[in-house]
């Protein structure tokens, strides 16, 4: 039974951690942080947790986040960068949830997030969390920096095809749609149900901080010597609390000669236990993972044309945040991968 | 490791019975039938089971059902009391989640459904499946009639004050509301996305089936010899999928020298692991029970006045049905009573 | 043409007035002042007005309202009142949206609103602006304070009971669910999407500040000499943008000599173009008055017991406040009473 | 004041046709059809029409509606074209907002439609009605074929790229995603709100009816000879009742000589009554459009790259039925293109 930590615990994905954590044989939550919260019952703020998690908020202390065997980073960014030498000089373990060391390139991290990286010097050390691309490094890894919800689903639904070089990459379109839990807990007005229920929209349309992630991951897909993956990504807020999803296009290389689409995605997932490849003609809804780790997918080649599409669905909340942060600790660890993960989606 | 038979497994409380049971640890669903999609694999109806169920429907029959060690109905009425004699013949026990058997008048029965009782003579046999209130006959019952989801969570409610016989009971108010899923998955214009999302209405204000299952057993709660409770019952239809929240209204027979209700609630259910007696000034939200079998209540006396308001709120697929059904299984078989069904609710 | 003048213009009831009176043959909005938005164009908060209303907030500012025929206050509780004197000095007249003039007690405001009451001397001077109850003393008032959201709906739904004397008082029952645009347009983590959307909970069960107003205009109902009506009222929160819908529970005093209840409402509203009485055995759905003025109301007396339940649903928005307010506005200034409100309302 | 028969009233399409027409200064709705529900009064179906529209439905009959002005055929695709040889005889002009007449090759129609055209001889005098690009031709037509939901949105947004030939035309992608109102009033249960709410999918993106019509008016925008656009189409299902979201993705012929993109579309629309281009930086929320005939465009070149994003909303049920039937009906007899259609869009 591990020790486990959980900075920044009154968001979203703090309370999907504890959700999750609750229930797991091998880990016990024994600190979670909270500035504004301390001293509160982490169940008066979330009452499906009483009678499960028995917590109350503490003050961020290093001291007692050091005693823990991992510590969750569940906080806006750039938090995470400023306790990481400390708390990686008590030896604990990190999982970041959060933005600060998914870019290997500090001054493209500063460009994105409008400020320069408060510990460069520790970026090196991250693994990029995506356990189908990274599994071997996430094992042995001090810190792991977990994908971003739309990252995760863009980069499995792409995998298959840039690691076999199939498609022209100067221009992928990752047309993509969140639950609004996505844009966290904050009292913003754009996010009240009065503004976004019963109607849609993009955003961020001219450039949205997830882009340089997804076209990293990407470029670590394909061939080595490749030109690096463009992408142009649009996001678009759907009027529901849990769920994405990723169509994504790309072109082939060539129409003519390529392999069976859906036997090269089987193939490549068949051993994933978190991606699930749809029949062929299934289209994926993201009611099916709610409250899940499971990405499923979806592809097909409209009209036999030389465009590929590749619909993924995903619970932003789980698989993509707090149930990757545990799928990686379970890696780290040696636990079962499928550990405090293995539960139905909720349907309906 | 017990075996179970679920007849009538394509419905809403079929699929949240399957996900319940995939994850308990002393059952085990061998048999799952609907003539409508016999020989299809369950997860192609619900993508969510994919990987965890592998069964496919079957014809229902009574042989193979009467292997089991226990049968759910999760069908329409009129469908278990055709089947029980043979069934019950077996030996088999039977979880009976539709109406069938919930009322003890086979008159009274027909009245309100419009059909003769097809089987009066085993209506003696059935235990209301509350385990508040008859949990001791629930343990040797063969026969388990679950209770309807509207009158679970206004029984609960007005447990308290009815067993004390606190409040008048010649004009108790329930106003309750429930997700669409209360309706099933039948092909309905009245029930489509477009009908009823972004709206709210009563429906069968004038008359309702689970008004004299209320109060069939509000009666059983009164003292003995007590007038029969009477009851207005109005449903309302929520725009959202799950969840039922009941507001009931009793006046006080004597508010002067009424008890602590916030103590009288508390105590009552001290013991119940699925009922949580939410702090003195708390509303609970329906989100806050989302999968899960807790029914959280809260009790008030708006102005110190005479009449007393008491909510609670369940999940109606959970609590409210599928959920109470693997409960009334594991009071009848000697698990834990929470066996299964220890879970988080899902929020956000 | 009459000018007119909107104070607070950048909350759900002020675009709300801009969407209705942007279409008004008779009126012309001159002037709309928000301190926040000062010099953006109305158009950029809400898109839906682009190419339709051209104005842009200003300052508040005495001088430039008191030029207006009448002054529309759409702001928070507490603001109409320290502007009132000063405005109403200059000869314009007011329709207060908020609940500034509402309590005739001013004790009793002070109460609920927790603080004194800024302008006592003018209650006197408002005339609660429920047309259907005080049509006459409207068309000549300078200060009429619209009735709240909730109390128009319970109000109307109870009036033909009430006045007939049909019903005992000491405890009548409204349980009310509203639409989140109730709660307004500010910043608050619980009205997010997030925490609301899928979900449905009561509010203040304890205590609303709609009690007192709603208990005030029954009693001018009742026959003179009657004592006031006691109400317990728990308003609950919809996952949805508009709508009111509002249970009403009153016992009858002889449930044996009741007249016609259909007939009584029917006959009572006959002349009433905002209230829609539904034919017998009807559910109205808030969606049927989405972006409407119209009231529909529906009653029955369930199992012929003597409790008679009466529906009644509004668009909290339209008739319960800018519909009503302009509503106000004809009839103060001897419009056509359906000018500018003779609108479909938007199904689906 | 012009006659107007309408068949096939039953459904959204009719609904919305009715609440435009009901306040229409030149035209009156005379006859309304409906085989299941002849001698229903409409109004018992919508209630919302309860003191707007009188009429009941009748059978459909030519020789009652052939003494109208103008006929709309709001009705499945089939049914137009086997009453139209016998209609149009009549002299009556007809606006048909079904798909019968919207391609102008035959067998590809009778490809997609999984059925041979009934009425293959009058396609030819079948004007599309995209009032942006057909105007003149509407003016005398005698049946106009109005464009379906998705291909309103996708030609609107691509118009302008399209018709000065800046992109790539063989590699167009449209992702787009409708409320379920676009799946009409059917029971279905793949409609219901508990399989739908809460959730998001894509849907036919192997291949769905409207891709040929957005191709067909996509090449007639093209400069003569071009080749054929070709367009990767994938729909997808909202959580939500109405509204249209249609991004859309073109590669820059050249990127580095491409004009002020913002400025192009500004001045293409600048006369158009019923395109609102939004200010640089923009995105379109379909809520900002809801009941209204205006469809709101966005365009921008993300990271300067050369792939060029343009967002287009519409009502689905205003501007991608019967709002613009309605508009093509005014262009049809002379009126004012905007009359019975200026209104503001209901937000929130």
């Amino acid at each position: 039974m591990i020790k486990v930590g959980i900075v920044g615990g009154t968001g979203y994905t703090g309370v999907e951690l504890l959700r999750l954590l609750a229930k797991h044989p091998n880990a016990r939550v024994s600190v979670i942080t909270s500035r504004a919260e301390a001293g509160i019952p982490v169940s008066d703020l979330y009452p499906n947790l009483r009678g499960h998690v028995d917590l109350a908020f503490t003050e961020p202390d290093v001291d007692s986040l050091g005693q823990c065997d991992v510590v969750f980073f569940a906080t806006p960014h750039g938090v995470a960068q400023n306790l990481m030498p400390a708390l990686i000089a008590t030896g604990t373990r990190v999982v970041d949830l959060s933005a600060d060391f998914r870019i290997r390139d500090a001054e493209l991290w500063a460009r994105w997030y409008n400020q320069p990286h408060g510990c460069p010097e520790l970026i090196d050390q991250a693994v990029y969390g995506l356990p189908e691309l990274n599994r071997e490094a996430i094992k042995t890894a001090r810190l792991v920096a977990c994908p971003g919800c739309y990252p995760t689903a863009a980069q499995l639904a792409l995998l298959p095809l840039l690691q076999q070089d199939l498609v022209a990459t100067d221009n992928l379109i990752v047309s993509a749609a969140s639950g609004a839990t996505g844009a966290g807990r904050q009292a913003k007005v754009g996010m009240l149900l009065t503004e976004i229920s019963d109607s849609f929209k993009a955003y961020g349309a001219g450039g949205h901080r997830h882009l340089p992630e997804i076209e990293q991951a990407l470029h670590d897909m394909q061939p080595a010597g490749s030109d690096p993956a463009q992408v142009t990504f649009v996001p678009h807020l759907l009027p529901m609390v849990r769920g994405i999803h990723a169509t994504c296009y790309a072109r082939a290389k060539d129409a003519a000669s390529l392999p069976d689409l859906q036997a090269l995605f089987e193939e490549r997932f068949l051993d994933e236990p978190f991606v699930d490849v749809m029949p062929a003609g299934s289209h994926p809804e993201t009611r099916s993972v709610k409250g899940s780790n499971m990405c499923r997918i979806s592809v097909c080649q409209p009209q036999g044309r030389d465009t590929i599409v590749v619909l993924a669905v995903i619970d932003n909340l789980t698989r993509g945040a707090s149930g990757q942060a545990v799928q990686n600790m379970n890696i780290m660890f040696g636990f079962d991968e499928t550990e405090g993960l293995d539960v139905v989606a909720l349907l309906p």
